[in-house]
């Protein structure tokens, strides 16, 4: 492992600190390394507001009593350049005399995109861009996907037994799954910018969709898809801390009132066949910073995102179960007539959660933006 | 790790390579290893009627020149001590003046059951028992299931979707999963004594169920479950090597007639509801010599199996798609009412294999005799 390598790791552990923290900014870190090859400073970007990953670094160098002046700062994504609701971080390096700066990528937002870069050799700085890349943009996979396609990582979760069943017959699915699973089913919910889910799973589960089991410094939005505004004015969701969006394509001014008055968002977002048009709710959640989309929805919704190609990841939490014939299945799809129409997938990453596995798939290619 | 277990695991080594070899004899390995601490003679159990792994590795020795005099054999197994179609493995470590053995567990087999261990010390060879136990029973679990239980151990493969699904509402299923699952697939055949199927599938694919994709010096032999006798005369299973059972409920003396004349064995086996008795069946298929038995059905055999609580292992493979509603499922179990009625498995190990995943789950408690 090379030096570069090496640092750029740490910094890329910084980064992983900020996974339910930063959103919707990406998950970046830094690490500040003098020319003894001794870290000086290190740390990752806070909550939205807060101060960004080099920030971070120089203010840990300062506490420390280090100087920076010449040392190396390793950074998972391009400083940025811009102000946005802090400075540009290119201007506190420069400042700070930081002599070169290592960067995992180029940052894909329009404002920054190279000028960081750009704004840091114009003042002297040295700049190498690689090492680390593949996996910052993984970690970002989902703010790469807003400032990219302009639309959030769609992750469809499911739990089922491995003969793909997600609830029995009479609608009985508690627990299908370990403790284990639910447990890390919450870390995913917690790394999400928003939750998206139906208004039949509203009805029939009432969940609340928040992050349970698990630490958390924030919670995140939830998202109903709610053609006919059914939703109950005392259902759980419209209680959470980030907000309730709802995209309907009622009319109906004294409920849309009434969810209002409750802080709740209604937005009209009707196709032309009388239903949400999904894929326009996906570029709106995206223009409200919704970087990853995770979904928590019924045979319906999960079956309407998929026929039409808007999911790009499955996270599926299979029990080593057999629940047999009759029973609820993942998604509306089929029934297909030629085994070409399937939903094909990759694998990702298989692990064992407890007595379960999880399995994490992708759309063949849907990673590739 | 100790002398021993290094040791052991070099004969556990050998014992693997009778993988596909030594059916209904159980796999094993001996290693013999000289006062130096020298590997000077290695071998494993040859095809049923050669010779077992410790003549195989005294004849190592004794062709590599080594003298295995006060030497110590680590066996997989213990070393038989009656006079099935070869001679007894005791005597001819005790002729060859083998000083000590050391065994990783008791055969199970009535005829032997420690005998073997105690012939050795009666004629002063020291002897240890248990380095490499579990092993070496993980390896012969079907030898251990026949000896122990009286019916092999039951291996149910399927090939599906993420979601379940084995075949389209049509019936087609070529191929869901991947040439290098459908290639481990037949690694497993290999390994089984015998392969089951039902009518159904016979009459539907006309499978060959041999051992294609992978070099094995014998194939199973195939059984049928066929109540009425309904399977053609043309059927390649019929065609089997190693020949093929049906189990069947029919008095049609001409049928069973024309089916012997072609080499098959009718078994008459109904139970009291003129099906067949299924229990009965795999008690036949253990005292005719059969240790794994790999079944590749449909859905209605592996229901009636599973509903049975005769299957031991469920090897799925799972190929990274989703084929939606409306499509066969893996066994005709259910509905049920509630979760608790499910066919409880565990994970017993998940691998890729190509772009699919191979899940290996045992029902709970099963392997427990």
């Amino acid at each position: 492992m090379t030096h570069h390598t090496h640092f750029m790791q740490l910094a890329l552990e910084q980064a992983a600190q900020a996974l339910f923290l930063s959103s919707p900014n990406p998950r970046v870190g830094c690490v500040i390394v003098d020319s003894a090859g001794h870290v000086i400073g290190q740390g990752f970007t806070q909550q939205a507001g807060g101060p960004h990953a080099e920030v971070m670094a120089l203010r840990d160098a300062t506490a420390k009593g280090n100087d920076v002046q010449g040392a190396t700062a390793y950074v998972t994504l391009e400083p940025c350049s811009h102000h946005g609701r802090t400075g540009p971080c290119c201007d506190a390096l420069i400042a700070a005399g930081i002599g070169k700066v290592v960067g995992a990528l180029t940052d894909p937002n329009p404002q920054v995109a190279g000028r960081g870069f750009a704004r840091l050799r114009a003042a002297g700085v040295k700049v190498e861009i690689g090492p680390g890349a593949a996996q910052s943009r993984e970690l970002n996979i989902g703010f790469f996907s807003r400032m990219i396609r302009g639309t959030p990582w769609v992750r469809m979760k499911a739990a089922s037994s491995l003969d793909g069943a997600t609830a029995l017959h009479n609608g009985a699915s508690q627990w299908i799954t370990s403790p284990q699973a639910r447990a890390d089913g919450h870390a995913w919910r917690a790394r999400a910018c928003a939750i998206l889910t139906g208004i039949g799973t509203v009805l029939e589960d009432n969940p609340r969709l928040n992050v349970r089991d698990i630490a958390t410094p924030r919670q995140p939005r939830i998202a109903v898809v709610d053609s006919k505004l059914d939703i109950p004015l005392d259902a759980h969701v419209l209680k959470a801390p980030s907000g309730c969006l709802i995209y309907s394509c009622s009319a109906n001014q004294s409920k849309i009132d009434a969810l209002q008055a409750l802080g709740a968002t209604v937005i009209h977002a009707p196709n032309t066949h009388g239903k949400v048009d999904l894929a326009a709710m996906l570029r709106d959640l995206a223009q409200r910073g919704t970087n990853e989309l995770h979904v928590e929805a019924g045979f319906k919704l999960n079956g309407s995102l998929l026929r039409e190609a808007l999911v790009d990841e499955l996270l599926l939490y299979q029990a080593p179960k057999l629940l047999g014939a009759g029973a609820m299945g993942i998604a509306n799809i089929g029934p297909l007539d030629t085994l070409d129409q399937a939903v094909a997938l990759e694998l990702h990453d298989v692990q064992r959660m407890g007595p379960d596995l999880r399995i994490i798939a992708r759309i063949q290619n849907r990673a590739a933006f």
